[in-house]
């Protein structure tokens, strides 16, 4: 009860009009926070509450000391016909993020496969918004960034790597995409903390002590690192992300990126990676289409091991709370209303 | 001593044209013998022996019973300047390999990306020969491929998603590149195997039990299926593979690939994708490998939780090992000798 009092459903269109209007209060121009809003409340919808218009006033902190420049010039690069170099100049993530799919998108239509580099930039929002719009217009994405400093090398003792997110999208002609956007670590800190709650262990697979050794103790784990999915295969798969997104696009890496907590007022040099392909030239909608159709019925008519869940193809939870926000609104938690009314005056 | 005793360092050379030569003896034309004996010897080389020149053997089974066709007519298409099709034509995997890599590295020369999505393959053996390939002429790459069903999806319970690799390549200009080659199982069922001779019970996070229930058993774990890494996210992931490699390529994917063993005569129709970008365009050789240092040394830097073990970054061990194979020959079991001086008569 006490939850459901704390949630406003908001139509799309109000959210968007009054996330852009508090990211303008910081002296964003019109355009850079309709595009940011746009993210944010993308974010929202897909039911990824923790990237959504929350970030609003953390984005707007760092807005108001110089972080974050409030009107970056961002510059797009041709080094070849299918490549792009976006310089975010230290604008805001997601406008930076935009700028680079809008890139990435216009050189995958004239080449049909674009890639656009990031550097420049800060924290982007999730993936899957992005992926969606890329979906939206027929194209095949895997998109990436980098992050600040969470995770230790695989048996290493101290953290020199991001939890970097990586995430694909697969157009679906007529239908929702696939969409999939993770993050490299087993799994969020915030599950480890609800164990240290309960007074529960936790596996011993989920993060490292201090001295980065394996710990089912959940107080040495948050005093640690988490661990990445895989052990050795995460390590790897989150140092590729940072090679793609922060050193071949000219941004930071590892160690070089700066802290949001520890050092807000510096800008972070955060690196984004865009991959898009026009699915248009592989065949035709209807062959996409069917094929898919194909493809998720495979994997649903697998048994379910427990009846109470049954096989789900990714991005398919997330499209249900996207169609469920389109039509009742979007769930946004009162008191981060509360803020953005404030902000927005 | 037993084991030294069963082991001959083969000098490259001598190697590439013996396992081209026992290719050759089921009817193989010369060039494609020697560009699949390359992609073999190489994994050799690298100590990916369960990928090296011991599948001679079960490659010339299947190209005799006419499961792989021994002249296909290999067929590139360019449905846009930067993106290629290639159609394998149920040719050697490694054969269809090679001839999509060089497609994408020649869209890649012309556009700064390339992409070529190959179907009709088999397989292709393992990644990292590709990479290294790449990386050596400059180029960034991420290559998969999707495979044989052994996976079941995840909350799932019989076999529909192949342990599909995925491979990450990184040129380090003038130095080792960084490379990264994994499929997406926590483990190989060569260590529940293991597992089982020696009595021992398995984390539950390696695999399930026949009806889809994660499991310490390992008797009912070889009766089950692998489960992937980080469980959700790298069911996502091998679904992804096999999206791009299999579905987007116009091969088979899911349960259409058909089994190698249970169907060593029918096409397998497998797919791979390859992406490749000119490092060369984002910036000088010298900034390129000076980064590249940079980063390796932040990683090595991070204290070993166990001094035994430091940090390593993917892709030393292997390249290790083919320098030592380069100078002391490459090491093969006498009995793959033996097999391969048999056939190539």
């Amino acid at each position: 009860m006490a939850r459901e009092a704390s949630i406003e459903n908001v139509a799309e269109q109000d959210l968007l009009a009054l996330a852009a209007k508090a990211l303008g209060s910081f002296g964003v121009k019109p355009d850079d926070a309709n595009a940011a809003a746009r993210i944010l409340v993308m974010a929202d919808m897909f039911g990824i509450h923790t990237h959504g218009v929350g970030r609003v006033a953390s984005y707007g902190e760092r807005l108001r000391i110089g972080g974050i420049a409030v009107s970056p010039e961002i510059r797009t690069e041709k080094p070849a016909p299918a490549l792009a170099k976006v310089d975010g100049a230290n604008g805001l993530g997601p406008v930076v993020g935009m700028h680079a799919l809008q890139a990435a998108m216009a050189a995958a239509r004239e080449c049909g496969v674009g890639v656009a580099f990031a550097s420049g930039s800060n924290h982007f929002g999730p993936i899957s918004p992005y992926s969606y719009l890329a979906a939206q217009e027929g194209f095949a994405s895997i998109i990436a960034s980098n992050a600040t400093t969470t995770i230790a090398p695989w048996g290493g003792s101290d953290a020199r790597l991001g939890n970097n997110p990586m995430g694909f999208g697969i157009p679906h002609p007529g239908q929702d995409p696939i969409l999939l956007d993770m993050a490299m670590s087993v799994v969020a800190r915030a599950k480890i903390r609800r164990a240290l709650e309960l007074g529960q262990a936790i596996p011993d697979t989920w993060a490292t002590d201090r001295a980065g050794r394996p710990t089912a103790d959940p107080r040495a784990a948050l005093d640690g690192f988490l661990l990445a999915i895989g052990g050795h295969k995460g390590y790897g798969l989150a140092l590729m992300v940072d090679l793609f997104a922060g050193l071949l696009s000219g941004a930071a890496y590892l160690t070089h990126v700066k802290s949001w907590v520890d050092n807000p007022e510096a800008p972070q040099n955060l690196g984004h990676f865009f991959l898009l392909i026009d699915a248009k030239l592989l065949g035709s909608p209807t062959w996409l289409a069917q094929r898919i159709a194909d493809f998720g019925a495979i994997l649903h008519a697998s048994p379910a091991a427990d009846p109470a869940h049954p096989v789900i193809v990714p991005g398919e939870i997330e499209m249900r709370k996207f169609h469920q926000a389109e039509r009742e609104g979007v769930p946004v938690e009162a008191k981060v209303m509360a803020e953005l009314r404030a902000l927005a005056g």
